[in-house]
This record gives structure tokens, C-alpha cells and sequence, in this order.
């Protein structure tokens, strides 16, 4: 059968007279970022923006390592803190790295499992206690406070992994975008869509969608447990300054829940389907595109490994070293492949460092995992790199560190196109071999070109979706339509626990009723025949 | 601040790279469609799908009112079931609706709502029993099976309101995508995504999703009501099939919530914000297009309204005739207004009609919506009506008479862009009172025009949305990546009944201990002060 054209013009048209919605231009941005390998994906939302004629203001703090004060793309204020906490100073993460390595080769054990938690939830408390003292020092900031309201923005953006901007946001009675995937102690979906513990994976679980008995006990504690961090470690810190600016009828929680659209760093090629709700736009990968040419230097390093390819590897930009007895078994590994090897590293190097391994301090990751050489990439299973590796088509090797970055490697895992180390057991034959099966077993690369396939394979690129729904939000002054605000009801209505209570209630009085009434009748029957037998 | 070409640019590059996805020309699809207003739906699709040059074959029943068996656009199956039932005629739903309408003028009651669900359990029953025998003939034409399995299908597309299509796409092992709002017996949300009755309405109560106490507990009510339904008279009719064909292990209920995309005919405009699954995708007002200009007498009709506008009434494709106790009331209103009217009548003509008003039997309804001169839409509630109302920001005078035709109402009236009457409380004053209040209170346009707005400020438009996510299933072969298979988890399982209980359990035998331990102590303690004294 051949196409009918007059059907195809009519399509068309219909999509442009849909697509003619009226554009934002010059619009105004307040972006609440949150450092780190966070701010890359915010920055590439800003330059977007930017793109589009809208004008971004950036909150930042006088010590952040990588939000600069002057860009091209966006103004700033910046905030000085009274007492910078250590972890705006780059070695935090290392010395934390080391501590949890430490605690983690002790073994799986209640007190390792109390020892690990005991150090994640005191670096959590003091992030947290630190992000919280923005809103301190901008809300006591009054000649600040009146050159924002101003300035009329239309939008806030916010990276609600340190949510402070949600504050600000309700002060200035301005509707908020989200772009999150971790919120305040878990995966942004815990927060606003019904998250059933028998089939969705709890934040810090790594563990699947299919799950027996055990591991959905197992599931529902770490739910219990995150529950807890939440309220008893993360939002008090909050909580108190709701209290102080906004009143006892503003709940924090609820400005969290409350946010017009989740811009959500995450696709289903990666994470397992979940229920979801209406204001959520799904933009993972959002940062991925296709590979550029490399440097000279690069190309040429990469095209002398010939066809046996070259090995990527890279831990990401929070961790600026790994203990010199793993980098030292790492490239006691490498040395023996034939393949290149370009590994990020910023630390000491190994002294026995083979002469196919590259040590560089930055590479062009994308363009890199986007070459036709590429054989695997190392990776510490952060979501950024995940992502390029997936649109690129490339398997990875796990050596998952800190964080999501379990959980995030064993998505990757379950569906074949992973294979995950434990950094703390890792020796140069262990890693040897977990490189040799996924360079050499193809079920890897091809499960990995099947995600890729999948995850291209979208009406727009995520990049323009998340784009799309902010200016969508600043058009028309929020989204409430798409928002359920079933969060405001208490819990017991929420999980209709007084319907049940009352229902039980019914049926155990109705039973009572009717078991009491055979009695009574039987003890009648009962005694008349008695009496008529005396 | 200006834009920055390069980032548009790459932006654009981006896009195209990643919308370069393999195209699937010359695909082939098997179509179960459902009668009525859902072949409306279904046909725009198939017409979609006949332009980018797919085979599309559609499976009819000789019986059918609309499905021609030839078209330009598709090659048909034509079934010839052994005894057609009254469903198929025309009449069927006029002789429905006047018993309906008997009963619900009869007051709210018990005995009013026993008799009301008789009757259209009773039809439901029916209806279902003839689309299940579909199946039976389909499976025992040994020949047009083989002839089907030659032809290599890539997909099936079903309205899995009638679902025996569901059981030959399993036959066929092929993946299938719904084109759907009404499955078995309720909204198709209830079978494939969590919905909480503290703020999700059920299926046949209209109600908001504001709920206080009582209304949650009528929800409840109707969502356990509505499984009973499924479970004992809808499903029965397929269970008997699914046995039959499959064998014990395949489950009816699991091949409905197993397909591979929902294409929902929804618009969150429309809708209540609720949870969704990652395989849902959107398409709501699918049908709506620009008004095209209108046959020129019936523009010099609507022109010879001058200033007052004209209304138009229209009661849908089901409903052939209202009782002319009604129709008379209506039209004696319509004669008091200096609006013309045009309405949409297939039955005997009201003896009281005025000059102003203008029958037909059918009209160009989109395009009279989009006319400007046009004040209101005189409706019945079914969804196409209403989303291109909404599309067309027309303000709407609900009546509903059947099925959801009530729930759909209730929502335009919950946000305020439409007035609902009862039907069987009709009369000439408050018909007239209803109409003015919706003209003459700009209030009811403004939302209108708002939700039109909304709905219009899409990314894409929801035709090509279902177009997209069609030819996504063919080129992938499914979607199983989007899928949760949770739904085969036995229910305990799902609703982690068995890990509430053993905690409970664990929770009480500690108390237990804990309370035991301390009264032995209390007694130990007791005595010994006991044994001192004396």
C-alpha cells in the first residue's frame, strides 16, 4: 500500500498549529545547582536556556569548586557562609572515600553495616547542615532578598539534592522546576509517586525488581530506614527553618512534594519501570551527544592500539584518587592486556604502570566512549558516565565506590551489559579477568547496543524535553494540573488506613452479630428441648 | 542577554542525531477495534498509520454498524458470529437508554441502584459474551489463522474494551499496544498503574479527587465493587477461552496488564493528576485538529446569528433519540434564546421547536466547535465530544445519560468550564437558567480557554505521540524495558502482605516477651519484699 500524502500535510499541520505555543523569550531564571558532577548536567539545562534568550541567575557559594562566578551563559549571586564545612574542599570526598573503603573490606556484618552508616549519615547531616545555612544567609540578607523579588524571575530551578532554593522558591511565591534524581536522603521517585517496596528497589538497596521474601523484607527495611534518615537526620535541618520564616502551617516535606514539574535524570533502559506520575519528564542522557573528533594527541594514542581497541577508565569527578594498593593492582592488570588503556587519574601514579596505559588528568569522556575503538569502559558507575556508556553503545566494568553508585552498577549488571568488581577485594587477577569476559564475551557489547538502540529511540532528545517543561512552567505560571496534591492529606487518609480500620470494624461487629444470634438461638433450641424431654 | 547560535545549533544536531531512529516502512498490523465512537478514535490512527506506508488489516464482525469492510485505508477480517446478539443493532442502546433513564428517575436509592446495575451488568454481560465469541471463531478457522500467521504481523493494535484481540496477539506471540481509556469493566489506569482510592476516583463514581471521609468510603466501595465486576462477570467470559486455548497456566487478567504500550486517550486537563506506569503514553484529544471552514449553509446559518452566537447540541454517536418528554423541554428553552442552535437529532423532530433552531441529523462537529461564533456545547459527556470542546475552549451544558458519561462531566465541572444537569430532572427553566449562567458568566469560557491552552502546549501533538510509540513496539519488537511485570506476583505478595505480617508478628512475640519479662521481674521483686517483710 503507498502513503497518502494529503494525510501526512494534515499531520503536520496539525503538529505545527500544536507546536505554536507562545515562546518564553527572555524569560528570567533563578537556579538553585548543587556542585560536583550534579553541576555539569545543570549547566548543560543553562546553556540551553541560555540558548533560548532567557536570562539565568545562578546561586552559589563564595567556596564552590566548580560553579565559577562569571559565565558567558549565566549572572551569579554569591553567598558566603559563616563557617565553610570541609566538604566544599576537594580532599573531603578522598579522606570519606578511604574511610568507607576501610569499613567495607571489614566485611558484611551488622557492625560494618552500623560503622558505614554512622560515617555516610554524619557527612549527610553536616552537607545538609550547610546547605540549609544558604537559606539562613540569603532569607537574613534583605537588600538581596528585594533585588530578587526585583528582578520578577518566572521559574526556579533547583538540584533538590541539597534543597535550599525550595525555600527560597516559597518565599518568593515562584513556581519550581526540579531537575533531581537524588532528593535530600533518597531517589527522587520515593518523594512523589507511590514507590510499592515489593517491586521498586529502595534508594541504597542493590538489589533488582524481582525480588523473593527475604530480599522484600530486606527492601522494606532499607524503606523503613530511609524513611527515618529523612525525618530524624536530613529534614529537621529544614524543618527548623520552615518553622522560622513561613510558620507552623508550612510543612517542609510538602514544599519538596509540592514542585510543579521532575525534570528526572533517568530512563528506562536504566532504571527498572516504576510507577510514575504526570509531572514527571523523564531527561536521562539528557547530556549526551555524539562523539567529537579527539585531540591529535589522543586520536593518535588510540589508533596505535590497532584492532585490538583501547580501555577507557575513569572514577568520575568526585573521587581524585583510589589507595595506592588498588591503582597498584589495577595497572599490574592493564599492563597484561594488549589493548591501550587511557585511564583519568589525579592522584599518585603506580610506579608499575604498563607502557599501553595513558594517565591523563581530564579526557573528553563522551567523545572518547563515542569512538569506534572502544572496547570497555571502567567506570564507577556514576550516573553521568552510565548514561554517555549507554548512548554510546559501550560496556562497562563497575568498581562501584560510594553512594548510588552500587545500585547504579547493578541496574547495569541486570541487564547483561555490566560486570561489577568489589573495589575492596579487587586484585590484578580478579579485574584481569572481569575485563577479558566483557571484551571478549559479546553478549555484553550486544546487550549494551540494544539499550542504546532503545534509548535513542525517543520523539525528542531529552536534552529538549527538560528544556520544553521549563519553559513550559514559566509559560503557564506552574503546572498545577499535572500535580496530584494528595501529599497535603494526612497519612492515615493518604493510605485509606480509617476506611479500612472502619471497614474491619463493620465486618468483625456483623460477625459478632450473627455468631451471637446462632448461639442464642441454639441455646434457646437447646433448652426447649430439655425442657420438653423433662 | 542574546542567544548563543552554536548551542541551538548543537542542539539541533542533537535532535536530528537522535531521531534518525530506524523507520519502519511497510509494516504490518492486525486491528481489533470496538464499535461506535471507538472506531472514530481508532480510524484517525489506522489513517495515520496507512501514511507512513504500514499494511493495516482490521478484524470486523459482519454485524458492525461502522467498520466498512472496504476501505483505502485498511484490508478488513470480516467474522460472522454464529447468533448476534442485539448489541449490534442500533436500537440496542435507544431501548437501553430510555430504561435507564426510567430507573434513574426514580430517585437515589438502593432499590434505584440494584436496578440500575442490573440492567447494565446485564448488558455489559452480553456485550462480552458476543466479543468473546469473536475469539472462538477466530481460533477455529483453522485457515484464516495459518492465513494471519503468514501474513508476519509486527504488532497488534487493540481497544481492549471488547479485549479478544488480547487473546490472538498472545496466540500470535506478537507485542501489542492498546488504543484505550475503558478496558473490561473500569478506566484502564485500574488494571495497569497503582490507584489509591484515598484520591484516585473509581471507574462509576463521579466524584472529585478532593475526598472528605465519607467519599473515600464510597470509593472504596466502588473500587471493590468494580473488581467484583471484573472478576465475576467480565473475566469469566475470557477465562473460559484463555483455559480453553492456553491451558491453566496463562491467566486472562495477566495478558490485559501485559501489554506493551497504553496508549491512553487521556489528557491530564481532562483527567485528575494520578499515578501512571512508564508504558502509558498520553493521547488524549488525539483527534482534534484546526476547524476547517463549514459547508456554506450551514456558515450562513451560524452567520445569521449576528452578535448572540449560536449554540451547538449534540448527544453523540450512541444515543439515536431522547424520550420527547425531554427533547420538547429542550427545545422550548432553545426557542427563548436569541442564540441559534444547532443540534444534532436523529429521532422525531420536538413539535415545539423554535425559528432559532436547526436539526440535523449529522454535523461537522470539530468545525462548528472552532467557529467563533460559537457560545456553548449542549453534551452528553463522551470524550470526544469533550476534548474537542476543550481543544476548541467551548464552554459545555453537561447531560449526561450513560456509563462515564457522568464522570466526564463532573470533571469539566470541577474545574469550572462546564454546568451539569440530570437529565431525568430536566426542564424548560432550569435548562435555560444552566445555559445563560454558562454564556453569560465569563467565568466558564476563561477556564475553557485555559484548558485549551494547556492541552495545546504539548511538545507533540497526541496523534503523532500514538504514532510514535506504535511504530517504537514494531521497530523493537515491544517494550518490555517499560514494563513492569510486577503484576504476576501473587497479591499478597504485590501488597506486601507477608512482610506486614511476620513483622507484626515479630513486633508482638517482642512485646510479648518484653512485657512477660518485666512482670516475672515485678513478681520476682514483689515476693521478695514479701518474703523480707514477714
Amino acid at each position: 500500500m503507498g502513503s497518502v500524502p494529503g494525510v501526512s500535510l494534515l499531520l503536520l499541520v496539525v503538529s505545527l498549529s500544536l507546536l505554536s505555543s507562545p515562546s518564553v523569550h527572555g524569560g528570567k531564571i533563578l537556579v538553585f545547582p548543587v556542585d560536583g558532577s550534579h553541576w555539569v548536567n545543570m549547566k548543560l539545562l543553562i546553556q540551553g536556556l541560555h540558548a533560548r534568550g532567557h536570562e539565568i541567575t545562578v546561586v552559589r557559594t563564595a567556596s564552590s569548586w566548580y560553579v565559577k562566578e562569571d559565565s558567558p551563559h549565566y549572572s551569579s549571586i554569591t553567598v558566603t557562609l559563616p563557617e565553610a564545612i570541609d566538604i566544599e574542599q576537594q580532599d573531603f570526598f578522598v579522606t570519606f572515600l578511604f574511610k568507607m573503603l576501610t569499613i567495607q573490606k571489614e566485611g558484611a556484618s551488622l557492625i560494618t553495616f552500623v560503622k558505614f552508616y554512622w560515617e555516610m549519615l554524619g557527612a549527610l547531616s553536616n552537607i545538609h547542615k550547610q546547605a540549609s545555612q544558604l537559606t539562613v544567609e540569603m532569607f537574613e540578607n534583605k537588600t538581596l532578598m528585594q533585588s530578587i523579588r526585583d528582578t520578577q524571575f518566572d521559574v526556579v530551578l533547583i538540584d533538590p539534592g541539597l534543597p535550599a532554593g525550595v525555600l527560597v522558591a516559597h518565599e518568593l511565591k515562584l513556581p519550581t522546576v526540579f531537575n533531581v534524581r537524588w532528593i535530600t536522603s533518597g531517589e527522587g521517585h520515593f518523594v512523589v509517586a507511590p514507590s510499592p517496596t515489593s517491586y521498586v528497589p529502595t534508594s541504597g538497596n542493590a538489589i533488582s525488581d524481582k525480588m523473593n521474601f527475604g530480599e522484600r523484607l530486606k527492601n522494606t527495611f532499607y524503606y523503613v530506614f530511609n524513611t527515618c534518615i529523612d525525618k530524624l537526620i536530613v529534614c529537621p535541618h529544614y524543618d527548623r527553618l520552615v518553622e522560622r520564616y513561613f510558620g507552623p502551617d508550612v510543612n517542609f516535606y510538602h514544599l519538596l512534594q509540592g514542585a510543579d514539574i521532575w525534570l528526572m535524570r533517568v530512563d528506562f533502559v536504566f532504571e527498572f519501570p516504576r510507577p510514575t506520575m504526570p509531572n514527571i519528564a523523564y531527561i536521562g542522557g539528557f547530556q549526551c551527544q555524539p562523539a567529537k573528533p579527539l585531540p591529535t594527541e589522543l586520536e593518535e594514542f588510540v589508533q596505535s592500539s590497532g584492532e585490538h581497541g583501547f580501555i577507557l577508565m575513569s572514577l568520575g569527578t568526585l573521587v581524585q584518587g583510589l589507595p595506592v594498593e588498588i591503582t597498584s593492582e589495577i595497572a599490574a592488570a592493564f599492563a597484561q592486556l594488549p589493548q591501550k588503556v587511557i585511564w583519568r587519574h589525579a592522584g599518585e601514579p603506580p610506579s608499575n604502570l604498563g607502557n599501553n596505559t595513558l594517565l591523563i588528568k581530564w579526557l573528553p569522556q563522551n567523545d572518547l566512549l563515542g569512538h569506534p575503538k572502544i572496547k570497555a569502559f571502567v567506570a564507577h558507575g556514576g550516573t553521568n558516565g552510565i548514561y554517555e556508556s549507554i548512548y554510546n553503545g559501550v560496556p562497562i566494568v563497575g568498581i562501584p565506590l560510594l553512594f548510588d553508585q552500587f545500585e547504579n552498577c547493578l541496574r547495569m549488571e541486570a541487564r547483561g551489559a555490566a560486570k561489577v568488581l568489589d573495589a575492596t577485594k579487587l586484585t590484578r587477577q580478579n579485574f584481569l579477568e572481569v575485563i577479558q569476559e566483557v571484551i571478549h564475551n559479546p553478549s555484553y557489547r550486544n546487550n549494551m547496543k540494544r539499550l542504546s538502540a532503545l534509548h535513542r529511540d525517543k520523539p525528542m532528545h531529552p536534552l529538549e524535553t527538560g528544556l520544553f517543561w521549563i519553559e513550559f512552567v514559566m509559560r503557564n505560571k506552574g503546572a498545577s494540573h499535572l500535580r496530584t496534591e494528595s501529599y497535603k492529606m494526612p497519612w492515615y487518609a493518604y493510605y485509606s488506613v480509617d476506611v479500612i480500620c472502619l471497614l474491619i470494624t463493620v465486618l468483625l461487629t456483623l460477625t459478632v452479630i450473627v455468631v451471637g444470634s446462632i448461639r442464642f438461638l441454639c441455646c434457646r433450641l437447646c433448652r426447649r428441648r430439655k425442657t420438653k424431654q423433662e
